[in-house]
This record gives C-alpha cells, structure tokens and sequence, in this order.
C-alpha cells in the first residue's frame, strides 16, 4: 500500500508538492484517473482520485475521509537530547514515529556534547517513518531549546516553541501535546517524566511504575538526558516544575535506546 | 568505566585477545599493576591486575568475581529474519543487547528476501554492545537456520544449531536459552511466541496480555518473521509446535522494530 503525503488541501483537493507528485507520477506512473491514497499529516487519512498528473505538482479529489487513521489513544512528546551521532537520534525519530509519537522536541542540557541541531533531515525521516508504518499523523519535531527553557515552558502558562513554519498544523494529537500549559498539568490528562541514571534528591520510581496510572487520552510528556546525563539543577528543576523522576531499569542505555524504550512502555502500556 | 572482554581464563587468570589487549595498553596505556574490569562473556564481571601488558596478549590476575553481572531475571530467545538491509538487522543485535537478550537466532523464512547471513559482524556488534552496557554475557548469536528447521528444534528434543566455535561457551542465561527441548516447553518455566501480522486461523492475543502470565527465571522464545511476514503455513507449524500467536499492537512495525519492540516488552514485563 502506497501512500502520499499533501499539507495543501483545500475543501475537496488535494495538492502534493513537487517530491511527491515526482514519486506518484514518475516513479509509479500513476495517472489523471487512478486512485491514491493521500494522508493529510494530521490524521486523516483521505481515498483520492489523481485529477492532475502533472509530475512537479500533481493533484486529487477527496473521495472518502478516514480521520484519526492509524493513531493512538494517548498524546506523547519526547524532549530528547541530540546525541552526538546524529545517526542515533535519526533512529529514534524513525522507531518512536513507527511505534507512535506525536511530538519531538531537541532539548540541549548542561551537558550535551551537541549543542546545535538541525531538524529538517529528521523531519524528512518522520515523513518517511509515518507513510510506511501506514500513519496519517506526522509527528512535530521542532527547534531546539534548552533543557531549562523546556522545563519552565512546560511548569507554566507559556506554550513551548512553536513549531517551524515548514511544519504542517499540528494534527489532533500533536495539539494536544503541543501546549503544555500550567493549567492542563493540574489536570488528570497531562503527565510530565523525567528519566535520568543518578539517584537524585528524590527517589525514582520505574516507568512501569507511572504508567500504571495513566488513563487513555493521557498528555504525555518525556524528558531524555544526553550521553553524560541531566545535571543535578536540571533533575531539580524538573522536578520543582512537575516532572516525575523515572527510571528505566536496570539496563544501561544509550541516548537513544532509552528514548525509544520509553516511547515503547508508552505504546505498550495502552495495548489490551 | 572501561571493560575488557576475556573467553580465556584458567584459574585466577585471564587473557585477553589481540584485539583487547592493544586497546587496553596501546589505546588505553594501561601497564602492569594497573586494576582492569574484565568480563567473561558468561555473566561474570571480574575485577583484575594487570600482570602482563604485552599489546599482544595481555593478561591480568582476578581480585575479585561477580556473577551475574548486569543479568536479568529471564532468558530471551530472538528468533528473527535477518532483514534486507543488514544495518537493520545489526542495529537490533545492539538495541537488544542493551536492553537484555541472550540468544539471537536469524532465521531464514519461506518470504525472507535475504536468505544469506553472516553472523560475523553481529557478533562483534553485540560484543560491543554489551561492554558498552555494561553487562557480563555476551548474547550468542547463531549461523542463520530455516525458520521451519527452528521451528521443529523448539518443540522436540533435537538441540538448536550449536553455536559456531568463535562463540564463547553460553553463559547461565544463554544456556538456559540454548537448547530448548520438548522436556523444557512443557515445564512452565519455558514460553514460545511468534509474531506476525495477517490473522490466521488461531486468534492472536497481544504479547502483553500473554506477558502477564510470565513468571521470573522463564526462558521466552520469541519468532520475529521477514519483512513479507511468515507464510501461514509457517504460522501453522508454530502453533502446532506450542508457539503463542501474538500481535504487538495496532502500529505496522518494521521488521527490527517488531523485533526490538518484543524485546522491550520483555525487559519492561520485569521492571517492578
């Protein structure tokens, strides 16, 4: 099952930019009559029929809408340090969006060894994860930001960055974590975690642990340290501003790994 | 913290191969007197001093045995297709690793695109990944078998493929992993799963609804099909030779992701 991916859409055309419309037209001859199935990145997954094959911007009428298509019943963001290699976050992009995230945000901590990131090659990957884990959600990945500014954003009533403008509008889930807001935490639906290796002041409970309480539609919202940990502020501050201290067992892992694992105990958690 | 692997060691001393020992002395400078950490690929981690620093073949006195070092309260069989692009495959040898796994079977199915695998780089994968993780057991990785082949050695008395010689002798968990006899499986201590997306004739239940019942010390064997997913007939014979059908959710996971997924439900299943 192929599927292609339109941000333009207006009542009932869609439009695919010129890589896509190359993909659809040149690469898989589809022409002006065939039916594709076009995903609009935020949920909805649209049966289209091409009315233009023109291969630098082909287009499609809406025949049927299927919303929320391939989505999950929670709402995860994952503040992750960049890892030095930037292969290893590239991957993490890759699983969480298969196994379903909804937002990822680059935060730089005290000790990160990376300390610039860009987010367009991570971007182009999510795109790619999404339509071949058959999803019609595009996660966000947005700028940067430090470890503390994430923190504060998400203990008080300032939304976080916003995403770029090359993004598409944040879809029925990344909405829903896209704005964490001091208000939504005091409710039941949002939860914050922080996973880091020491023992800090407080004691961490498992993932598992946390998981347990947390009820479908749940705002979730975890925290990664990079290669060389959170620094003690930075755990302390989280934890000040909300953030429960987890750990991931007893294994140690990398950057990455534990990303992903703890993106996994999300998933699995909400498996019958 | 640094870690020497050594699969030479008679009494209280140990050997480290070339490899090792121009690490340990010419990357690392360590001389004679030195206090090294060695692990012996079997679960134990052995603190040493070094009594001959030859960047050849260096070698060290054991102070001190801990075994079962970075262990974990199971024994994971993976049994998975080896994946069109080998760096799939490989990044699942390392991501289980970390996270606990003591048998890596690659199984050739009836749909695998790639029916040719040299276990040599994964071996030297994992070999990494588990000093890297700081674990003494290094997981045994096979020469690749039909999946039927596997299949029918899960459920009789024949013995699994023996381990190529380069492999050290399997360790506690990698034993109890090792040879999977029909004796085992109806004990309750061993599990069989397989995993594969159409609907067969048999109801598939989630792995973790089946997880839940898993004791600690079980040995778990878990089948990861190739990208084309595993025949029915395949299916069939599992399930006639005692494998669980499951399913790891509603998301379409690549090959590795399922396979790392699995392992990761695993791991999580014993987190208190």
């Amino acid at each position: 099952m192929e599927i292609f991916y339109a941000n333009q859409i207006s009542g009932n055309e869609v439009f695919l930019d010129t890589e896509e419309s190359s993909h659809c037209v040149r690469v898989l001859r589809h022409r002006t009559g065939d039916e594709i199935t076009v995903v609009d990145g935020q949920g909805t997954m649209m049966r289209c029929v091409l009315t233009d094959d023109s291969p630098k911007g082909a287009a499609a009428q809406i025949l049927e809408r299927f919303p929320d298509w391939g989505g999950h019943p929670y709402s995860l963001t994952m503040a992750v340090c960049p890892t030095k290699n930037n292969d290893r976050f590239e991957w993490f992009v890759e699983k969480a969006t298969e196994v379903g995230v909804d937002r990822i945000v680059p935060v730089i901590g005290e000790r990160s060894e990376r300390r610039v990131f860009k987010p367009e090659r991570s971007r182009k990957i999510a795109l790619s994860a999404m339509k071949q884990s058959l999803k019609a959600a595009l996660p966000l990945i947005d700028e940067p930001c430090p470890v503390k500014d994430f923190i504060l954003a998400s203990g008080d009533d300032v939304p976080l960055p916003l995403p770029a403008a090359s993004q598409p509008y944040p879809g029925k889930w990344s909405r829903a974590g896209a704005v964490i807001t001091g208000a939504e935490n005091k409710t039941d639906r949002g939860i914050k975690i922080i996973c880091y290796c020491f023992e800090g002041e407080t004691e961490r409970r498992s993932i598992e642990d946390v998981l347990r309480e947390v009820p479908e539609g749940a705002d979730i919202t975890i925290m990664i340290g990079p290669e060389g940990d959170f620094s003690p502020e930075e755990a302390r501050l989280a934890v000040e501003n909300g953030f429960i201290p987890v750990h991931l067992g007893p294994s140690r892992l990398r950057t990455e790994t534990a990303a992903v694992t703890a993106a996994t105990a999300v998933y699995l958690h909400f498996i019958k």
